[in-house]
């Protein structure tokens, strides 16, 4: 799943420079020594830190580790953390890191994630008038 | 001098963290399709970007390239861009891209370039006082 992987993060990457984020792949973000996540955005405003998490089925079981790896990083950093979970056939969820409730993510708090342009701070909200 | 490349990035890396600055290298920098710097790093309050040149010996070229590259990054990340220059058994310089006066940097302008701290905003001067 490395290379599929990759490829996701690409079109995260795609998705935060088109909406006009800088943002950059961390390398070697497993082996370092240093916590860090696995993406880092910016659009001078906003500064964001992902940690990618990519399966095919739910539920997903973040570590521990990791959530504080990326806490101790986005803290430093002055950066917002969250957990960007990419699930086969479905789009992008985002979870606040220090917001978390739950380490496992089944599908009904899947669905409660936030979507990117949330994340980003551009919601597209749409007010149901009654008629 | 790609291995002692990153060897020397790693030095970088480790002085930043030091500092009280999350730092982390970009993936695949030269590879990737959007500008990128190698380097970058935060303290929650100062955001630096930093292309990293390693020479055996001076002069060194910069390529205009490169500094458009590092200035587009830094302009939507919000980040300070400098040029990151190690030359064989001196000390790290660094260069404001964005009050870059040349391209080329002889042993004279070298010398002229900021070390780490003066980067950092932490200023070691030592006030001689006459006596």
């Amino acid at each position: 799943m490395k290379r599929k992987g990759t490829n996701f993060e690409r079109e995260l990457l795609d998705e935060l420079w088109n909406r006009g984020f800088a943002a950059i792949r961390v390398a070697g973000s497993g082996a370092m020594s240093y916590p860090s996540p696995d993406i880092v955005a910016s659009n001078g405003k906003k500064i964001l830190a992902f940690e990618v998490k990519m399966r095919r089925n739910l539920p997903l079981y973040l570590k521990k580790d990791d959530l504080e790896e990326l806490l101790v990083f986005s803290k430093i950093f002055g950066a917002e953390a969250y957990f960007a979970v990419k699930i086969a056939y479905k789009s992008w969820r985002f979870f606040r890191a220090d917001k978390l409730e739950s380490l496992k993510i089944d599908n009904e708090n899947f669905e409660k994630g936030l979507e990117l342009g949330e994340v980003l701070g551009i919601y597209e909200q749409r007010r149901l008038t009654d008629t």
